[in-house]
């Protein structure tokens, strides 16, 4: 296989069967026999082209692990379900236009067919885990769908809020997004039968590759280019969203910097050129470069968690992943 | 014991401590370590006087088959969360205004808070689940939760459409309301260890209870009191919604009242005068008195089912049960 491919699509191609069955069973189990509007929402989500980052987590930890099935493919989907349902109900309460480049579900149909649509994505996922019979992957599963749902209320308080500092932040985007990824890397060692110091590297792995992704994400939204992202410039400033960038500046502010941040973030008051203030600032205090500084630490500690478990093509793999996922920022 | 007391309050002094458990572990579990919006939102709700009577059928029916606990506490507590975030959800979905005689928790906070706390509720009741180590519970309840969802999506297409017959009507009521019935008093057994048939009448008892419970709700729109509902006469007619005694009379109706429902209730043009209207014909065509008749013979099944079971005192409850649903409108 050539090394100069994605790590990503060598994951993907290595595990192309399992990939397919997961996408089977996700068009089986999205139908609705009496709502067909069920169906309609979540194809329109799901066959968007998202990358199945977090299903291929699951069965590339299962495959790692010896697991030659069936129900890492059950864990896989599952996995994927909470995700959409998690972007549905997201796209609502931050009222986004545009996900991946397309209108969202709440645009093209209405907030209420979002809501209704994700909460049967979530029930549809914990019915797929119980046909797995094994309890331990349901608690953990649902420990992370209650994770996913806290840290995002905590970011709905704190987001606009100047008090908001770092250890909030990690809080809100372990929530957010690597308590998923976490659980899909774990599920996929527990359904193996791994040994408890394998599953604990797995959860490591994805826990810390889920928080460099999240602060890469929050990095971008402040210096990547519209078509890298699918975002604009700025996003994150115009909705008032206090991300790792400008808390870090925030405790660097002085007096008249300070009260810019109240008047843009907290009141948010916002006349033009004030992006172009913000991003000055966040130079200056060479926050952006800190920021990069911790995705770059957490993809080490990523790596680091993969040094405990076992030589294998799919730990390369994933070590590339780590490495990838900064790649962006380097 | 009086039996002159109504059945769900002489149930309440029955089960009275093992009720009190459970709202000591609603408590416990609504609480966030990182987000207290949660509590706050979840408390609102919780605390503003639901009757329990989700969580009791759960209680009743475990009690019936003779098992003594502790399990049958985590599950009326995993069921009256997943009817709370059900309630959440709705009233962002409905716009709703009052609940229970109190502001909605979306007016008060913002639909954002509802749809995350909502989602943190579902995530918690699966958590409750899994401590009972039973996987066919967790089955029996996520199949619930995906029927209610289900239904209120269905409910969100069929509505405002006269094309809706009295099969899709029932549907919707089964996933809206039924569901969780049936779920509670099939739970209660299962988690008993009782018998099939046992299992079984408990969630025909459910299904049928609830499906009254429904229509009674729907009639009652029609031609309740406002104090015994919480609601004004004629709601669903105003928000367009089309319930059994619209339904029965549009099949009945001739081309001018056809053209009356079309405006009223698929186009949504409506002018004062138009609910009495309604009302007359609802009258003319005798559908306040089938519906009401529908409801009673749902009753009726309820108390079949429980000829199944064995002769208990939460039998002859139960029973009392059935007709005090269908006495308001006797």
């Amino acid at each position: 296989m050539d090394a100069s491919y994605k790590p990503h699509d060598r994951m993907a191609e290595l595990l192309a069967d399992e990939l397919a069955q997961v996408n089977d069973l996700i068009r089986d189990r999205m139908a609705s026999e009496h709502a067909p509007r069920i169906p309609e929402v979540t194809a329109h989500l799901v066959g968007a082209g998202g990358k199945r980052l977090r299903p291929m987590l699951t069965l590339a930890a299962a495959r790692l692990c010896g697991y030659d099935g069936p129900y890492h493919v059950h864990l896989a989907a599952t996995v994927e379900f909470i995700h959409t349902a998690t972007l549905l109900h997201d796209d609502v309460v931050d009222e986004s236009k545009q996900r991946r480049g397309r209108p969202t579900a709440n645009l093209l149909w209405d907030n209420k067919s979002s809501v209704l649509v994700g909460d049967y994505l979530f029930a549809r996922s914990f019915q797929l885990m119980t046909e797995t019979d094994n309890i331990r992957v349901l608690r953990i599963l649902s420990n992370a769908a209650a994770t996913i749902a806290e840290g995002e209320v905590l970011q709905l308080t704190a987001a606009q809020d100047l008090a908001t500092d770092e250890g909030i932040y990690l809080k809100v985007v372990r929530g957010k997004t690597a308590a998923l990824f976490s659980a899909a890397t774990e599920v996929g060692g527990v359904i193996a039968g791994a040994s408890e110091d394998v599953i604990k590297a797995l959860f490591d792995y994805g826990d810390a590759l889920g928080i460099a992704f999240q602060i890469v994400d929050d990095l971008l939204d402040y210096q990547g280019v519209s078509a890298a992202t699918g975002k604009n410039i700025g996003d994150d400033f115009r909705e008032r969203k206090l991300t790792l960038p400008v808390i870090k500046a925030v405790a660097l502010a002085n007096t008249e910097e300070r009260g810019f941040w109240e008047r843009t973030i907290e009141k948010g008051i916002q006349n033009d050129g004030d992006l172009e203030t913000a991003l000055t600032l966040l130079n200056a205090h060479g926050t952006l470069e800190a920021t990069k500084q911790d995705a770059l630490s957490w993809a080490d500690r990523a790596k680091a968690a993969l040094e405990q478990l076992p030589d294998h093509e799919v730990r390369t793999m994933l070590r590339d992943l780590a490495d990838y996922v900064v790649e962006r920022i380097s």
